[in-house]
């Protein structure tokens, strides 16, 4: 019995046409169809690895993945970068022109708009599903290669799970990369996410998860990191580079982590704690904001502006502290016009703490702004008394000397 | 001369009926043996990588590991919880019941404890010895299936070794996951160790090496990360969730990192400094310590009450800046009954230094304690002065505003 | 058509003598040559992996690549101390006395320095090239093994490229190890470099990269850690041991974060900013600075006095916060004579943040000191006044009480 299965050498059982350059997605199911054939035993199921070599394979068929210890492998992320490409006009030089190494165009006609999908129900949750080492390639934003919308998703987990494994893997051109529910002690590290309209979505609920060591930047629609309802996330050493609406994005998170990123931006709300987050620190980050430097994407921005926060704090409880904050935007490109740019907005909640952070802009700034709903706000050595604001007589400050 | 082995391919010479299913030990051992007999030039020992593909094997025979840049690889860590599933009652109708992967039950039969040793005698050091991507599952910690004790080791590394890999490994159900002695950069990275009674001990001394980007938790008796007589430790990026009697333990530990992990434990004692730990560094770390809400491990803790402090400082000259601690603890729950629970205590030394941690409780908590042997701690920005409670005249304190 | 390509099985068309343990670079050649054959069309061009199993090879002909999408993968970075070894006097009765693993030997005899040259002319850059798990040995430095000298280089990617990686490579006594120019995204992560004259060098301009979970420690003679130009580099995560006459040498960079790392040291200018450096974050670092005490090494160093500072800032708007300094040097040792070291220099520039510092020295030290062209630095937290020197009239101070 192998449980070592190779795409380019897989014949599908009574489907003698099927190739995995066709439909690498009839491929795969039809090898997890053995797998589950041969492993029949419930006190032995091993799993198996899919090897994916490198290669440009089309994929129809979604992919269902309902068993535990299942590595779908590659050997190759093969992101090269299709915005910059469809904004380059004259191609025909070009020495390549479209991604590679072991690369899945997502090209759907099942009617689904996954590339994979993770699903099972029943006990146990699906556990340590390990995606690595590929290229998942929406291809294109149809009609406006900027838009960020196709409609296509590259894997979703889709039902509750437990130690699962995304590394080392690459996605472009998908309206959505990563989406992962209900999830338990998730790895997603050393990622290439980019061009994606959102790069990583933790949704529903979440607990002692990891997204660490990944380049990561969405479009300007969605998502470079995303969780809700998460507990104990650590989001640590990641390079976080435009466009995405946000770098990172809680919604009703708690005592979770992001310390020691570098974030880069073209909007406001870079690190942006939506509902009801608490307990969360964000500690040691780089955080440097920008405007949008390229013609075609000019048009664009996620709609918020300049008194929005760089980071903006809703709940209580959370620790900001040793972070750098670069805002470089001219004035006239400031949102409201005349007003000044605000680096930490606490928009709700009590008890924040917000110690040692520095800001450096290229305009006056205003470094904390308290709304006046929030209480007992504590901001420490974070810029000068004239660059802070409070709508609120529940706090304390001690100015950076 | 090939390089490459697989153990569902070799034959054991003079003993046809191994198998990896029957004895995985003796399999690698033989290999291990042809690796030796095949080079014999002392100038050009290049090693060779043993491939263990999903499996479920049995190791009966400890795997004896004397020839340096042996690379032993499978293709998943395979990890599912065990602690679930044996309190889970009745699994008749679950999908699976045990760990997967490429994995390997550790079933000595031999009189020895460990699944893997790494031992040899004379010069140089072992080096470049890697662990990457199995599973090492001790099955059952037999009459109690909670009391995380089996006798069982996966990996020891028995002499000074250096360069040495652990990445992608999954460990589980054993007394002792990974346990190395004399240390020099090592790194431990990418694993997910848990439900052992101690996941990493690193003992006798050590230098240069890393702990990182782990997903660990060990079990009430041990620890999740443990090093002595270390200089030079990074532990940085990792996720560490319950139980083990402690998130990182040093003894005996200089000049060394705790940096941008994320801790939720249990018990009092999350970061404990044995006997003398001096100029360590503890910084933009998360800390959370609720109670245990597993039925099955209510009757177990580590031992310490909340007097001991969350971060236990013994030993001069060690920094804690920047930290986030969350102590959610029913007031009823507190011990001893009616006292004021210790986040930072330094029990210790001379001129350490705490500075910009924040801290949030769900109880009257004393954030710094200093004992009366202490001397030149300095403590800034890290809670009220109703908070800071000091046996000791000499220290220097400036409240959080 | 394959794309799977293994160099022990590889026959270079008309030339049957070639073998890759005679010469693995006309291996690899001809393997690129075959990949760029048969994929010509230039909207499918996945590219390939060339694999190199645990083996003994000599490079005498430099690898240049110029496709996309390329993967050189090893199973094993093999390292081992070679100035150990060369170092140690009689070695008759060693194991073993060069490094293994996937190893290859840097023997250039075509004229050229490097082992691999990544270049190519026109668009698109070169993407997704990946460098992983083999080892790149220089043999020797000739007539003084300790010299860090012998005009060999890895692996220099030297045209522009984007999303590239260098993963668990090994790379020893080469007197230059990665050098890569003009990188965009680039990850260097999980790397054991070390005993090379300099072992990472990031030149020409940069953005969005990031080295992090690395082991480095270069010669006397060079860099562990070196960039130019480059801006939002994130430096994370790594252990960065002696000797290197820096650890982290940044030229002309901007807005980039050294964090969470471990820096140890024989010489000051651990951290050093040449020319002008700007809104850089070197947050929450353990820095070790000692003599050296290998008697070999004990007549070199990096030229620098212990007024340098073991973070040197040169330029504006850096901020260096949370990071503990541990400086253990003999009196007798301190250059110059007599004088107080000095911990962190401001050189240059304007508004620096220095804040939540801590140093425990041997000696009595000056924590901060400002040169007499700075302004507006602010120093807090960071030492106490008498461990404050300032040349200058513009600054904050606040002494840690």
């Amino acid at each position: 019995m192998t449980t070592v299965y190779d795409v380019t050498t897989w014949s599908v059982p009574g489907n003698p046409s099927a190739t995995p350059y066709n439909d690498i997605g009839l491929i795969i199911n039809s090898i997890i169809a053995d797998v589950k054939s041969q492993q029949t035993n419930q006190a032995s199921k091993p799993g198996a690895v899919v090897y994916i070599p490198p290669g440009d394979y089309s994929l129809k068929t979604r992919v269902n993945v309902d068993i535990s210890f299942l590595t779908i492998r590659g050997s190759g992320h093969g992101f090269t970068s299709s915005s910059i490409r469809y904004n380059a006009g004259n191609t025909s030089s070009w020495h390549e022109i479209f991604p590679g190494g072991s690369r899945i165009r997502v090209e759907n006609t099942d009617g689904n708009t996954e590339a994979f999908r993770v699903y099972r129900t029943g006990d146990p949750r699906l556990s340590s599903i390990v995606f690595q080492n590929f290229c998942l390639d929406g291809v294109s934003f149809s009609t406006n290669q900027n838009s960020y919308v196709n409609g296509k998703t590259g894997i979703r987990f889709d039902s509750a799970n437990d130690s699962c494994r995304v590394e080392g893997m690459g996605m472009v051109y998908l309206e959505h990369g990563l989406v992962v529910r209900d999830t338990d002690a998730l790895s997603v590290s050393g990622n290439f996410l980019a061009e994606c309209g959102s790069c990583i979505e933790l949704t529903g609920s979440g607990q002692a998860s990891k997204v660490t060591d990944n380049l990561i930047g969405a479009g300007y629609v969605g998502f470079s990191i995303f969780a809700e309802g998460h507990m104990g996330l650590l989001v640590s050493a990641n390079n976080v580079f435009p466009r995405g609406k946000s770098s990172v994005h809680f919604k009703d998170c708690t005592r979770s982590s992001i310390t020691a990123n570098r974030f880069h931006a073209f909007y406001p709300g870079m690190v942006n704690f939506e509902g009801n987050c608490t307990e969360n620190l964000i500690g040691a980050n780089h955080f440097l904001r920008q405007v949008e430097p390229f013609d075609p994407l000019k048009p664009y921005n996620n709609g918020l502006d300049d008194l929005f926060g760089l980071v903006h704090v809703a709940g209580s409880g959370n620790t900001v502290t040793g972070n750098h904050f670069s805002y470089d935007v001219p004035s006239g490109s400031v949102t409201p016009s005349g007003q000044k740019p605000t680096i930490i907005l606490v928009a709700s909640g009590a008890n924040n703490y917000i110690a040692a952070n520095n800001t450096i802009s290229s305009v006056a700034a205003n470094t904390v702004v308290l709304d006046g709903s929030t209480t007992g706000t504590k901001v420490l050595d974070s810029g000068g008394a004239g660059e802070f604001v409070h709508y609120t007589s529940s706090y304390s400050f001690r100015a950076t000397p």
